[in-house]
């Protein structure tokens, strides 16, 4: 792979990260990698010259983003029909999916010119609601929960219209094997091995005591349904789509998954262990 | 206790439930007990003379439920300064609260002239929010959580000015012994005996994984704040309060609990095992 | 498939299953199959004639196993060197493996004949403790426990020579997705779709709070330790190992998967729901 | 409270201890506090003149507990009968019952002398197996469990001869609010605040997935019984008792609690906020 540009994307609020900018620029276009800039991330450091976000992801081989997990999974979401592989630069605690820090951006740049890096391809979620145009991606989880916060929802699940599960409580998650570690784990979902292809049914507070998560293959493809006068379906907990008996959803595997670039000796499970505070 | 005026109660959308109101009526009037009936139940059945719902609790030595726990429960909130027992008769599937049946009336009001009977108390929860007069009144729990779904929210509860816990995630119910078996259950609370002098503290998909249910002795005294722009405060399912980082919110026990009207052979625990299911 | 003979197990303790034992025969002679009887099968109702149970597997074309899901994965495991597909036929519940009822044998029967049946091939696990001649496999799980009640035992898991995870308390199970719905389910597991690729690695009652169940990928070899002086390894429930500091536990997907017969139109999900109580 | 002697404790192999006894002793005596010792920690460390641990409950005001929770909760439940107040000294990592280090000794001592501490009594169970003699006490759990480990146990509890419940799995925690956060935490159950009346029933990877923990008043008696050949009582992790089907256990509150010297200034939140990493 030849990376001959790189597109800075900076998370909102990040007015601080001037100077991080700068050094990240330096140390791309020391290794002759050209640097160029999203035009809102330009505006929040006081730069000049952005490009628009889409002009961006056309003219880089690769995308960069500065900021945390939830900056990352955001530039993944939007730069999707583009397929450029994206690289974290963490500016706070360690996340789950970004792990280079500032000040090992000159020496990853260094193994990025030397094709000394690794690329992996994580499980999106597509979802359509059946009558409106868009086509909705997900990265984490799609959750499917109540507007009012006194109210319980009815979800019916199914897979080729035979009827899977129905639930009936606060919500659902439907989590990529990327977002098991994410809402799910705090509504008591298992962690899934983020390169498996599955999706993890989990249960918001269900009213029943008998329902549990629920591990399918990615080939399956899911009808969803509420009998609740409405719902709302949110999107990695960044967007968020009405939801009422008049609408049938589609979920199912995205066709292509996003691509993360890394550290070759990364090592997943050294990652969880430490963000989870696995030890004895 | 000599009861000569019962006050009934008909649940919101219960149309249907004339006939049973009759059937109630003639039970308790065939016993020498007046029957009086709150005026918007008094509209929901098509029956004339209704008095106020104040009016009936000062008219009347007890009250009568008809319809499920959520009704007992509002009548016994409502009805809190007047400490009049509550007789719930329960016209859908056997509640926690209400397992009185219609076809049970004629014996079990007999089983009442006769002073044939129970009442066991409830402890409740009382809320205030500094700087507003009004008290809340709780008799299954008191939810703190988000009013947006996308977002988690922080609280923290303090005990005499010490910090007892910080809570990150959906939010916190503070249950009663009696709630335990209803929101608190599905958040993974445990089950509190109904008569204990308890609360339970379960958080809503707490981000940290080491957070628990907590149980507590009823004697503390909380004082809750939020670092959040806006949460909202859910009492029993049925009222909601704004809570914001300037509100200082207070929980303690209500000086009196609620009063129930049960058969002197209601066994708690055969209630549980069949509505929870329990069994080999 | 072209069937000339099946052959019966029946469960230990199955001295009443005589009458079924010779209802089954009489179906599937009528269909021109030979019925074989295991020789402590034969016993066990007090028939004469039985073959070993090599030969049984090694003269027919298909297993019958008569009992319930138990009998059904004892045949599949002892059976496995043959790759004979299974029918379970199910004497008393519902079970997860067996859904066959005696009663339903006539029906099945023509059905096998005509070819109008399903295989579906269950994942299975084989360890080998290094230094050990024997190949074990399981069908449901692997159990790492503790022999005394009163310790916690010390697990450590590697992939390929790295840390995959410490585990610290009563064990650790290690199931397949056919196992996820039983002893994990009960330790809080998370129930996997019968026909995944996947490792369920649950902790059962975790010192350390932080701990979760963790789905993982079949083409995992894992290699298992053991800080603790004595542990043991069960496997489905069914056979026992001494577990020392000094042993090294290799566990991998088996390379042939246990063959299940079913009716053709049999929905997982459907008997997932019945046999968990889902429903609303 | 005068206190002229104190008596020492040492945990079983705590040979390296020599050193914190003598600086213990020396601190003691400097307040004109005697100190006598145990006879098998004086063995321990290498010390003469120890007395039987009779003789040192009966010769000495307070005893002291020279090691962690566990070496504290032995020498409570040892020291029953003679109700002298317990101080543990600890010498690992912070322990729930114990957090005076030995750098503490001698400022804590001084604090002793002038009734500056505070007593915490704790709830302690009596068990009785009916047609046995000895009345077993605990201080943190009476666990029923399976003796092998791979069969479930049934496992019945009555109060005044009427069912409470039945539990099917891998067996039951009956805990005190102290041993709230030892195995009854790592099966699920909550965190009792220490100074409550309640026993915590706590079901072990329970067979049916409707049961959850269960908080009950300590004026309950309780009586059990299993049905399975044979399982196990297991009290505080130290000692084992058999029980079968012939057997009826009987489970109350003890009459006396256990009474640990504290800081007047601890608080348990902090204590357990730190212990169990709570924080956001």
């Amino acid at each position: 792979m030849d990376i001959k540009c790189a597109g800075i994307i900076i998370k909102p609020g990040g007015e601080k990260l001037k100077d991080t900018y700068k050094r990240i620029k330096k140390a791309f276009e020391k290794e002759d990698i050209a640097i160029k800039i999203d035009r809102s991330s330009a505006q929040i450091i006081g730069e000049k010259d952005g490009l628009s976000f889409d002009e961006l992801c056309q003219a880089c081989d690769i995308l960069v983003s500065l900021g945390g997990d939830g900056t990352l999974i955001s530039v993944a979401r939007r730069s999707y029909e583009y397929h450029k592989p994206v690289l974290g630069i963490n500016v706070g605690t360690l996340g789950f999916l970004t792990d280079i820090k500032p000040e090992d951006v000159e020496s990853f740049v260094k193994k990025i010119k030397k094709n000394d890096f690794r690329i992996d391809t994580r499980m999106m979620i597509e979802i359509a609601i059946l009558g409106k145009k868009e086509r909705i991606l997900s990265f984490n989880d799609v959750v499917i929960t109540r507007p009012a916060v006194s109210k319980m929802i009815y979800i019916d699940v199914f897979i080729e219209d035979s009827l899977m599960n129905s639930y009936y409580g606060d919500g659902l998650i439907i989590s990529t094997p990327t977002g098991s570690t994410a809402y799910n784990l705090s509504a008591g979902g298992p962690v899934v091995y983020p390169f498996s292809n599955d999706f993890i049914f989990t249960p918001i507070c269900p009213h029943s005591l008998t329902q549990r998560p629920l591990v399918l293959p990615a080939e399956f493809e899911f009808k969803i349904t509420t009998k609740s006068k409405s719902a709302l379906i949110v999107i990695d907990g960044q967007d968020m789509y009405e939801f009422t008996p008049k609408d049938i959803v589609i979920v199912k595997k995205a066709p292509i998954g996003a691509k993360l670039i890394h550290r070759k000796e990364r090592n997943y499970f050294n990652v969880l262990r430490e963000k989870l505070g696995w030890g004895i």
